[in-house]
């Protein structure tokens, strides 16, 4: 850790004290920027982009380069994990991610592939070892994999979907054959993310993007269970990497989500800090929670929005701001530089830490 | 309320004895029932089927003669109120609705017009008429219309959304236009809900299907406060008639939703009963929450998750039982027959008043 020059995430994640709030922002390696516009052009398309290390760490760099953000997170896709047990990704042109062979059956399930990190995902960990090379230690490289609960759903719907019509009726008529694929889902991921850290990556976000859409039963049965393995794992092995655990419309259960043993726990803006604050009883750091829309504000606008997060949060180390979800392509990438200057100028009052304290 | 033979529903919302609880499944007249789809077939388009009163009648009432339902609701869309507006609504080929005219700009917002709802929605009103007139006073018959602030979502953007990204732009960017919009539509469904008690609807529900998408301060701003307008307004001239408001994924507002005046709150899948029951403080019935795809179950997978609702809820009479969201296209009527039988069967010990007891 002391080889990092900006120790401000790894500081809030392990509760130490801070000069003012680390901020990084989901998506920050996007559309929004007419930079990663140019690359990604020139890619073609999106998995290429992905699969080739030399341009995931050029449109990783990118932000960190405009911006003086306190973290790099990995550009990759939390799909990549389903395409290398054997489901075929691909991209319809304004469809989203799609899948060749969905998983629906416990044929289907059995038929799955555990793939080796370093073969079948080799373009991810060599996009982190490069990225590691090119950061010079300047922030810490997030890496990064989707929840099982959230990446099963995909896998059985074979792509996006409004009612996972598909995934309901396996969890109601077959849980048997659910729960083997959520435990081939969260071995493969645990494998994953272990190969990350080896790779470099010095901190882990599992994104679980469709939690909230489970009742509080099922989300305890389908998704945070998974999530714990992936914590109780990955602590064993590499205690020294925090992990931050963020679902999607779980303000309900961030009690749960705090007792898995994560280090953070990432909150979108339908609840207030001070109440997620209150929920997790300060076992954790809070990542969020900016409503993305925000940034389409006027900087007034922004900067009164911004003050009401780190208000919410309130006075203390552990709070990492960022957005609630991932950052619109439509945003200008001005309004996110005036965010960013904002949280600086404004998050030392907030720490005990501060130069002017 | 004496003349209608059925009044479990309405018993349940103004807080009386009942036998059992009552039980209605939100868009009971859909596509999952076989003679839905031939009528369907026959007008040709959803939209000839929602606004030919004999048609809208029809398929209101089938549910009602295949099951033993404790309320009809009337075959609408929340969508017919920004129609009658002037946006110029329309179904595009597996798009869902779209507009031909969205409202995006402060001009948009003042050339809306406040249309009468027995003239430019007249045709619900017959429909309304016609199957008060059909139903024999068997059971009541709700009426509804959308949040404010959803339709509004619709209307800016022209359809459904992922990212409400121009909504989010005229919220953040500005208010004071999103304002005048939600006033409007404040105004027109006050009129609308008006009319439908006067045609002849027993109760009145109000969908937030958006509301959700929103942070606690903007859901306050700008969904409840004008939900909250029309209850008030409903209240004041047509005082008996309950009213029930709905925000999907709300459940952490449901204290706030509870203290508006209406009578009864629905609640969806991803918040137990009992912790929904302790929010809102006995003020109001509550109406739900089974998860749809617990539909695509085995007839005792059903029970036991109807069981667990019930359970939930506990000994009580202002239960109303639902499912949290619509039913499933591709759902077997039978299972719902199975579980409404079940409620029908298990529910008594839950009821003082029932005849067990």
């Amino acid at each position: 850790m002391h080889s990092i020059k900006n120790t401000r995430l790894l500081r809030a994640l392990s509760n130490q004290p801070n000069d003012r709030t680390p901020i990084w922002i989901m998506r920050q390696a996007g559309r929004y920027l007419p930079e990663y516009r140019e690359v990604r052009a020139k890619a073609g398309d999106f998995l290429t982009l992905a699969s080739t290390p030399e341009l995931a760490c050029e449109v990783t760099l990118q932000p960190i380069r405009r911006y003086p953000l306190d973290a790099a997170i990995i550009f990759s896709d939390i799909l990549t994990v389903p395409d290398a047990m054997g489901l075929g990704l691909y991209f319809a042109e304004g469809e989203g991610p799609k899948f060749k062979r969905p998983t629906r059956t416990p044929a289907d399930i059995q038929a799955l592939g555990n793939p080796d990190p370093e073969t079948e995902l080799r373009y991810v960990m060599d996009a982190l070892r490069l990225t590691r090379s090119e950061l010079h230690d300047s922030v810490p490289l997030i890496g990064f994999a989707g929840s099982p609960w959230t990446v099963a759903t995909y896998m059985i719907e074979g792509g996006g979907s409004k009612e996972y019509v598909n995934t309901k009726k396996l969890m109601y008529a077959d849980h048997d054959a659910l729960h083997m694929l959520l435990s081939k889902v969260t071995a493969t991921t645990i494998q994953y993310l272990t190969a990350q850290v080896e790779a470099g990556a010095q901190a882990l976000m599992v994104f679980d993007t469709w939690g909230g859409i489970l009742t509080p039963k099922t989300y305890m049965d389908y998704s945070l269970r998974y999530m714990q393995e992936i914590v109780s794992s990955l602590k064993q092995s590499h205690p020294d990497t925090p992990i931050t655990l963020f679902t999607k419309n779980g303000g309900m259960w961030l009690p749960q989500i705090a007792r898995t043993g994560c280090d953070g726990v990432g909150v979108d803006w339908t609840i207030d800090l001070r109440d997620a604050r209150a929920l997790t009883s300060e076992k954790v750091a809070l990542q969020g929670n900016l409503d993305p829309g925000v940034l389409y504000g006027s900087k007034a606008r922004i900067k009164e929005e911004v003050i009401r997060v780190l208000e919410s949060y309130g006075e203390g180390d552990r709070h990492i701001f960022n957005l609630g979800h991932g950052i619109h392509q439509h945003i200008d990438p001005e309004n996110v530089e005036f965010m960013i200057e904002t949280v600086h100028e404004l998050s030392p009052a907030f720490h005990s830490n501060s130069p002017t304290a």
